[in-house]
């Protein structure tokens, strides 16, 4: 288990990656409720910028979040996201892992704040989403 | 169908509302792959500072997608998020929708990008996630 | 394997039983796509005429052709069905099961079509709604 | 939100569109329990009718559930189907909408029902259901 | 419904047949938690020793379990297995179905305990898993 | 990444818990396909040996297979399990977890496979089910 103080600037983690199936769009457009045609009509893809169908934004960000070593982390509290962008799209058959690096550490009264500068690559190693995570941990 | 011309700074969307379930916890853990023991272990989330298993962060940001009127509007892309808190945990049996409002319209070469000051809030009205949503709409 | 041939009319079958789930309720909204709040929405329901979420129409009908035995029929196509009423409501932890009896045998070029009439009934045994099930089945 | 006044005898409404993929027909064989082999086994569709496995009629009808606008309409329970009639296959890939039309509507103590003569079709402008839909409305 | 009386020594029972799609594997992952790349990365398992993602050994026993006609059986309980060896890859688009053959019968105070030997086989009959299945049944 | 090299006899590990829900056995009944009314039906548990529904046997096993640190191993294949007991049930709102220990290592041409003697216990450190768990390795 990692704790707030086993952090250090500058650190880098890779995760393991993950293939983007038809059937991870098709759940999670049913869980989130978000049915846009962008994702789950194929007619209507065809003639959008992409020429396919793409995955959510979110699914992008919710995949991510099951490959980070959260579960290794003492977590307290998932603090918060600052600037994320969705750079590229992700499709059928991609396979995303994520490339995280310690940017920040901000004690608090309980616990503290990592800020992770990530990004979402896929298997071309192309950036599909950045973003600065921050979670918050216990100390030790 | 709205497109980016058809938003005006200061209007205000208030969304339906979709109340978070123990099989809600349990898809989300499922698809996302986060099993973190704050979100899937009653005995373990006991002892934590909520006293019982919350809501995973990003389960709140899929479902508020969902919420959103996402279907209704010219969607391009997905643009992004700035600064998104989670300020309240989110449990068992709360209701959650989202109330928005157009913070910022910056145009571009193909559409333009509509931002969303956002909350999402409980069905004690109190905040349980903050963010600015930026969505990349067509013009018309 | 049952045929065409094998019917009669007046036949009974009564099927096993299956409960609805709070589970059963969001993973149905998620699949179809219908997540009016009457189904959804904790808050909106107790002030609806229920006083809480009740199951779709739709999801009590998908349950009763599980229960039903096609699995042993010589199915060519389901045909169709006359007259769905819904007659009452399905709230979370009630247990369905469905009656049917041979109504009517029509012959057609292949195989012929069997109509079953088939009331779905609760634990109380109310039914909670009454249909014509008509399936084609092959011939012997 | 539209109630029972707001409808008009021949105003007709056309869904946006979704397509049937492998993973919804896996989906819903797994949620209602029909795993008829039909919908599940490659080599037993392979020699049927089809020469590949086909969507339930119930998956169809869900489907459409999802796709039709009940969401802004007042409604106060789903009251029943007329004359369901499954015309034509759906295979995995195939897109469905609905084109629905207002044939009648019942005055009723509570409310009033509408009933919609709706017709499921393809990306060929085929149908592949017809029934007629009955949705029992709030009055204004 | 059949009994532990029901049951004789060297009695044979063929199942029906289920194919394994991607969804399969992406839903398996999702419930067991358990993303191995060997399941979920197309990358890392076209490098592995079968070129491709094949499914999880648990994956394929749950199918077989519900494909045996244990709903038709007086159940008391699952008592157990032994030996279970898995001799062959299932791939996506196999498709399995379970020959079971009575081996044993032990009686016990309350019902008694068949065991069948079992093998899972795909279409092209090849062996997938065997294993020895123990079912805790009631007596007449 | 543990190889077949890094394991010891008699060593030992004890996995993370989670708690098995209602939403876990609608889950695992809609993905096998084994709706048994032991697992599914309010009414038909209570007038049985546990006077209410418990989970199946095959779920216990999938959710141990997810809690074990299989991700962190240079898996070659899922080899078998040996003598496979269910010795109590699981209901609704248990918490399980899995301790391992390594009982035997045997060489093989290409890797060697790993025994662990494994216990699957809920929050009373009651033994849900025991079975040796055999797991093929690369070396080094």
């Amino acid at each position: 288990m990692r704790y707030f103080d086993d952090f250090e600037i500058g650190e880098k983690i890779v995760t393991k990656s993950r293939s983007i199936t038809e059937a991870d769009i098709v759940l999670f457009s049913a869980f989130s409720g978000d049915w846009h045609q962008l994702h789950t009509d194929i007619e209507f893809a065809k003639k959008g910028p992409f020429g396919e169908r793409i995955a959510h934004g979110f699914l992008v960000l919710a995949v991510a979040s099951g490959l980070m070593p959260l579960g290794e982390m003492a977590v307290l509290a998932f603090y918060g996201m600052d600037k994320v962008r969705f750079v590229g799209p992700t499709k059928i058959g991609d396979t995303i892992h994520v490339e995280m690096e310690v940017l920040e550490k901000q004690e608090k009264e309980k616990g503290g704040v990592v800020s992770f500068k990530s990004s979402i690559r896929n298997q071309k190693e192309e950036d599909v989403a950045i973003l600065t995570m921050k979670v918050a941990l216990h100390k030790k």
